[in-house]
Order: C-alpha cells, then sequence, then structure tokens
C-alpha cells in the first residue's frame, strides 16, 4: 500500500477546504497518509490580537527566525495544536476520515534538542547570544504511534512543537521547522512520498518571476542555490527524505482545485533519485 | 488492573504541577489511567485579551452557559486543546508518563449532539430562541482509540470539544460539558473510579461553608438538593458515571500535596453503590 506523508503550510493565502477535500479522497482511495501542518500566518494574527506580536531573530549571517520564549510557544501551540489542528480534524471527520489530531510532542513522536546558544545580531549590530530560546530541531521520530494509528484505519493530523530533552533530563515542547518534522516523518515511516505544499509553486529560479519554476530537482546545486528564505528549510528537508529513503519528493502548491493530484503528477519542484 | 478517571476542572485557583506528578506516580504504579481536564477559567482570560469577552445564555429557569458561537469555539479551541492540552502533556512526558494528548473529535471518541433550539432570556426578560450554539452534550464514547492507547503504555489527556452530527451529514465541533463527558469515558471503559477534582472540597450543604460537605452521597436527593451552579453537572455525572456502572465516583479539591490519593481515601463527595 502507498504511504504519503503531505505537509500543508501555515502561511498567508492557504485555502484548507479544498486540498482537505482532495485529502480525504485520498484516504478513501485506499493510501495510507499522514497530514502534517503549519500555522505560522494565523500565529502571527493571533500574537498581534493578544497584544505580543512576533519578534524575529537574526543570525550574523542574517539568517531570520522566530524568538520563541515561554509566551510565545504558548501562543504557537495555542493556534497550531488548537485553532489549526482542530479545525482540520473537524474537517476531515466531515469528510468521513477518521482523523486524529497530535502534536510532536504527544507520545513523544518528535524527539530533538533545544539550541542551547543562538548568536543574535540586534539593532545597533552588537551580537548577542539567546541562551533560552524554545527552538531546535527534530533528530529522531517514533513512529510507532503513527504506525498503530495507520494499522486501525486512523489519520495522524501532525503538527509543531516537538519534544526536546534537556540536559537535566526534564522534557521541554521546542519550536521546530515543520517541513523538515514532516521529512524525518516521511523517513522513518518508509513512506513513498513526501509532498511539501505551500502557497508557493515550488522552486523559483528567479524568486520574483513564477514562470521561472525549477521543474526537476536533479541539478541540486542549482536548487541549492535559488532557495533563500524559507524556501531553504523546504530544499533540506525534501534532501533529509531522499537521503531518509522516501522515493520522491515535490515543492508544489496547496492551492488549485486538485492541489495533491497536481503535485503527485508532477507539478511543482520535483526531487527523485537524487544522490545527496 | 484498576482503571482510573480523573478529571482536572479548569476553575481559577488550580495549580496543576503537584497533580500531574501525583498522576504520574499513579501511572508509574500500575494503574490504567486517562487524564480529562477543562480550561475554563483560562479561557475567559484568553477572550479578554483577544477582545471577545465570554457571554452567557441564561435560560427561562435562571441557568446560565457559555454562549459558544464559531469564535467562541475557536478560543475554546485554543485554550483548551492548545494551551492547557499540551502544557498538560510536556509536564507528563518530563515526568516519564508517555502522554497523548487529545480532543473528544479526535479519531470521533466522544459522540453527541448540538443544541437546535436554546431558549434564552434577554436583558430586556424577553425569550428568544438561539439557534446557532456550538454546545451540546456526549451521546456516546468510542473507547477504542483509548483502549489502544492504554494498550500500549500510552496515557490519553482528554479534552472537549466533543464531535456532534448534524441533521444534513456534516460534522461539527461542540463544546460539552467535561465532568459529564469524564462519566460517560468513565463508564465506556468499565472504570473502577471516577474522580471529579476541582477548586472545590466536594459538595457542600451551605455553598459558603466549607465545613458543611457532605461527605457521603448515599442520601442523594439531599445531595441534588444541595449542589448549585457548576457543582449541579458534577452531580448530574457521578450519577451518570454509577448507572454506566463505574463503581466509585468522588468529587473532591484537586489542590493540595496529594489531592488524588486523598479523594480516593474519601476526602470529598463519595458516590458509591447508590441506586440513582
Amino acid at each position: 500500500m502507498t504511504t504519503i506523508v503531505i505537509k500543508i503550510g501555515g502561511g498567508e493565502g492557504i485555502e484548507l477546504a479544498p486540498i482537505l477535500d482532495e485529502f480525504a479522497a485520498l484516504v478513501r482511495s485506499g493510501v495510507r497518509a499522514v497530514l502534517v501542518h503549519g500555522g505560522s500566518h494565523e500565529t502571527n494574527v493571533i500574537s498581534e490580537r493578544l497584544g505580543c506580536p512576533p519578534t524575529f531573530i537574526k543570525s550574523p549571517s542574517g539568517h531570520e527566525s522566530r524568538r520563541t520564549d515561554r509566551q510565545t510557544l504558548e501562543i504557537f501551540e495555542m493556534v497550531y495544536c488548537g485553532k489549526v489542528n482542530k479545525s482540520i480534524v473537524e474537517h476531515l471527520q466531515s469528510a468521513g476520515v477518521n482523523a486524529v489530531g497530535l502534536s510532536g510532542i504527544d507520545g513523544g513522536i518528535w524527539a530533538g534538542s533545544r539550541k542551547g546558544a543562538i548568536r543574535a545580531v540586534d539593532e545597533e549590530g552588537r551580537t548577542t547570544i539567546i541562551r533560552d530560546d524554545l527552538s531546535g530541531r527534530v533528530e529522531s521520530v517514533d513512529a510507532s504511534l503513527l504506525e498503530l494509528l495507520l494499522d486501525s484505519g486512523r489519520v495522524p493530523v501532525l503538527t509543531p512543537p516537538a519534544l526536546a530533552t534537556e540536559p537535566d533530563g526534564t522534557r521541554v515542547a521546542i519550536n521546530v521547522d515543520a517541513d523538515r518534522a514532516a521529512a524525518a516523518t516521511a523517513a522513518a515511516l518508509g513512506a513513498d512520498e513526501l509532498l511539501l505544499l505551500s502557497n508557493v509553486p515550488g522552486v523559483l529560479a528567479d524568486p520574483s518571476d513564477p514562470a521561472s519554476l525549477i521543474t526537476n530537482a536533479s541539478d541540486l546545486d542549482a536548487v541549492r542555490k535559488a532557495a533563500g528564505g524559507r524556501m531553504k528549510n523546504k530544499v533540506l528537508a525534501a534532501e533529509e527524505a531522499l537521503v531518509g529513503g522516501v522515493g520522491r519528493v515535490v515543492i508544489g502548491s496547496a492551492n488549485g482545485d486538485q492541489a495533491i493530484s497536481a503535485a503527485r503528477n508532477g507539478a511543482g519542484t520535483v526531487f527523485e533519485g537524487v544522490s545527496a
């Protein structure tokens, strides 16, 4: 049976209903499917409404990441695990899919480590070290709970945070990149396909020109060079999935009538048989 | 093996860390335990911060219930399923318990129906009918997912909403009373005990006098008469659990050093062998 992991981004301008209906049809057709989702745009909106606008850390190399203190993590969990996850589960249940919403901390599915020290450049250009940021990366996936659910006809709907173990043994929820977490999940499940769908059509050679879509990622160096900003993580995720044994990865659009079919049929940037 | 369902209330003034540590010790001792939790106080706080203060429906008989429109439900889900549920899972995982946070809509665990029409009295004393409220009650519990988790050494942490099926077949998340949902869950699991722990010591004969605690609920009529406000639902939940075959129900305090042990040892209002 084909196993597919589909990640739907949480950026602005993604309409969930059509892609969830298509996902439900895919499940009904007998595919073993896991849905992973983000929620970044909605988190920014709710953060503003709560009077805690998001702040970002700028690294010495210019990379920006969300500053995640305890308050930010709580808002992040409210939006990802509460608002977005449950609205997806509700929609899928209504479409006849026995969806089970989980975060990466539930059942310890996504285990990782917290960044111990982040070098940040402040507004005056000085470099400081941030030691209490609740962000990090997924290092291992315990697929047993996902397998248990899939084997019993249930469909996991999975979202950050992940669970990090601190040096003193305590465990703490951390903000992780959902694309790379989806890739690790696809690898752990031995998935045939990973689809990373968001509000962009794929990797663009020229970010300002949608017609410059790189359809085939066989020239991996060119793809790496073209990918900037959030796309960097998607390309990294695709490479990690391939290294982990996933047969095919497509970075494509979450919008449109048949976004999943389109991506499976090659609309987007296709990674396949690339030795990374 | 003893099966226990413990409901921890979401009212003001409940300190979660001590009771979660005690719950973790209970799990490590080999008890099959399910945790159910609320989040009403925190929902009020976040609602205010989001500029959507909670509103309440007053029934012709004077009973008050939370008005749950779509926006309220989303905030409710953010707090119950995001903030509170994930902070509990994080704490339990840190205490060595393989907790899995779920809402009643995940896997269709709590199935029920939405109230089709609610008679409400407005400020001018006029009776109106509200037809779009997203609240209702749990009518059946599918314990199979909970059993699957428990049998594999995982511990479900369960919270509203529940899943209602509309006349047209669509499914919708609804706000339900967590005490009665916990009771239905205990009955479905064939639990030996149900503990309903909150910020009150039990059913008080005189609500203003903590010394008037009714320790034994064998005179059920007296208990029903004494219970007002939110306590009405706890007594109803206790009765429903007993009718459903649960051996023992205790309404007690969630605070204190050993709240769970205390309740199991009879601190609170004990329902046992009552023919309801």
